[in-house]
């Protein structure tokens, strides 16, 4: 069977190499529509190399200029521009499409990909603010419409693996890893003196600007830690963080049986993603370039994240614990933090402390019932923070 | 359901071990028969805490003391005894036994084990040495009686899991780790002086003397290589050996998509007993007695095999390539070449030696086509290996 695929975010790291796996095994897919925002150039030479019949830009004023470049390449077959959520909620729901790619960043693809997994729509998710701000909206819907989702980013496609081994009620503890970051020896005094420039300097993972910030201040992993709690239901006294700066070991499952399972790879996204799309099969990847070396890995280590250096990652599970719209806030919070650090605006440790002040100031027993309760507690949560960063308190 | 239980080597360190997680499990088993050598005191022990209604001796001789010994223990429960293999193979396919445990040392509890898979009872196989003579014989009957042979050692145990996590056709390559055992960092040069005291010493595991010396040679992974070749239906050019000195995880899969599955826990046989005890669930070992600490563990390594030094992984291998019975002839001349080392009869560098020269003298094209081929084959070995014992030529 052919499996007809819609790209929401295909121009972004992970629509990219998605791209890359769709081209490697030919004959499987069929690109029903691919999304993006404003790469329109890059989106233009996508729809020449895979032709879908659906293209979406990020607004109006861009339907245009694709068609523009679409010419300017020669393009002549048919495909429909569409734009803005509805255009990216249309391109998740047609027909023909088997699998949706949830890879567009932040919230923007949320109401997309919820409406994929209302229409019955299998979801590779790389985007996993998704879960984080609505988990429990869409793994219910995902429940009750029998839909798996599939999680495109290293850790968790190494949890779903590993509990292949056993079942959910034999679980003990879930272990995500996480290299730590830039900064992982790095003395708390020198904290406030990190650029941006060092902060993206990630020691293992080539990424987006954002998660690479989440990564240096460990947020990433407490995002990981809400992602997992929705994807395989486990309560968040069972899902612990290991530092394994190495990168090969990407994460593990203790079985109540003192077995533990992990999965190993080279350090590559195509790994992660052709599992999501391929699953439950497993196809051979072209000519060892996947291949792992322990041989040259030699030695894998681990030790315990340090929370006091890295408060995000205390933060994240604290909002989980809370729950309702926290991890929303969380989220929000941080995405507005990190664009405030990277424009200078914020030093590093202000990060985590615009984020706390965020949740305290967010009403606990306000529920995520709906989207527009989440979308309304993210608009809330970044106002807030936008004033936290322009006041004078940092 | 209760699973009934006969256990072949009731007296071993499996055997014994095998008893401690059935007393862990209340309710889940009865013993319904054990089998031992010599160790009269110990089986009436084990015969008044587990009340098996059949127990069996070596020899004919040995009937009497044990009865003697359970009237001292003042043991009133009516208890069958018998002896030899005939005994071993009436307990392995009782009506009541659902599961037996084949951990009987060397080729004496072939014929018990491989009724038992006749008689289309689920096999825990301690004893890799029914594999390595008679592998062909004993999966093709556990085939055709849709019987699973679960592997008994922390190795294929390790694989077991990892596979679950895939399709035997996903597999790209099976790695057996092993410690390296005591002379991994020993020159060549010092073979000649290794006593049979240092070669006692394993590192990691304890277990008993020939298993012990096999993992010195590397014979043991040699012997592993035959094993997982057919438990698993992979091709010796798909089994390869790491050297994981640290031992905690104790064998991986690498699927073709680029994941390698790995399986971790301390290194306890009574992980993998319980594994196969209680497969295909998991239970909850009591208070993480066997819960893996990684950050103890800190540093996993990985080293290639010398096969210059140990040359018994190389003759596994060849010995598995030609087939027949090949296997069978090492692993007799193997136990011969160990019992002279332990009796100083031998020196350490000589096992490899009188093995490969049983080896160039067994004709090649003889198959393993019946039990009675396969004890002709093991005989007419080891009665050559002592030849060559005994001769000058060492």
């Amino acid at each position: 069977m052919i499996k007809g695929l819609t790209i929401l975010g295909s121009t972004g790291s992970i629509g990219q190499n998605c791209l890359r796996v769709v081209k490697s095994l030919p004959g499987r897919f069929r690109v029903v529509a691919l999304s993006a925002g404003k790469n329109l150039q890059l989106l233009a030479q996508q729809i020449v190399d895979f032709t879908p019949c659906l293209a979406v830009v990020c607004g109006d004023k861009y339907v245009e200029p694709l068609r523009q470049q679409l010419q300017a390449l020669g393009y002549g077959q048919p495909v429909r521009i569409v734009s803005g959520v509805a255009g990216q909620a249309e391109a998740a729901t047609l027909p023909e499409v088997d699998l949706v790619v949830s890879a567009s960043h932040g919230v923007t693809g949320l109401v997309a990909t919820y409406k994929a997994v209302l229409e019955g729509k299998q979801v590779g998710l790389a985007n996993k603010e998704v879960l984080v701000v609505a988990g429990e909206l869409v793994t219910r819907a995902a429940r009750e419409g029998a839909i798996e989702i599939l999680p495109i980013d290293s850790e968790h496609c190494a949890v779903h693996q590993c509990l292949r081994s056993g079942r959910r009620d034999e679980v003990r503890r879930l272990i995500l890893t996480g290299s730590g970051g830039p900064f992982l020896k790095t003395s708390r005094r020198h904290f406030d003196a990190i650029t941006p420039e060092q902060a993206l300097k990630h020691p293992v993972w080539k990424m987006g600007g954002r998660v690479t910030i989440d990564s240096a201040t460990l947020m990433n992993k407490g995002l990981e830690i809400i992602e997992a709690h929705w994807l395989f239901g486990l309560p968040p006294s069972q899902i612990d963080v290991l530092i394994h700066p190495e990168s090969i070991i990407h994460s593990m499952i203790e079985f109540h049986d003192g077995s533990v399972m992990a999965q190993l790879s080279v350090p590559d996204m195509r790994v992660p993603i052709q599992y999501a799309l391929t699953y439950p099969d497993r196809l051979a990847v072209d000519g060892d370039a996947l291949g792992l070396d322990l041989l040259s890995a030699r030695r894998l280590s681990f030790k315990k994240p340090d929370t006091k250096r890295f408060p995000c990652l205390g933060l994240a599970r604290e909002a989980l614990e809370q729950g309702g719209v926290m991890p929303c806030a969380l989220n929000a919070a941080d995405e507005v933090a990190v664009e405030a650090f990277l424009a200078r605006r914020l030093k590093f440790p202000d990060i985590p402390r615009v984020i706390e002040k965020v949740l305290k100031e967010t009403p606990r027993a306000c529920a995520a019932g709906s989207i527009d309760d989440v979308l309304e507690a993210d608009r809330e949560a970044r106002s807030r923070a936008r004033e936290l960063v322009s006041s004078s308190s940092f």
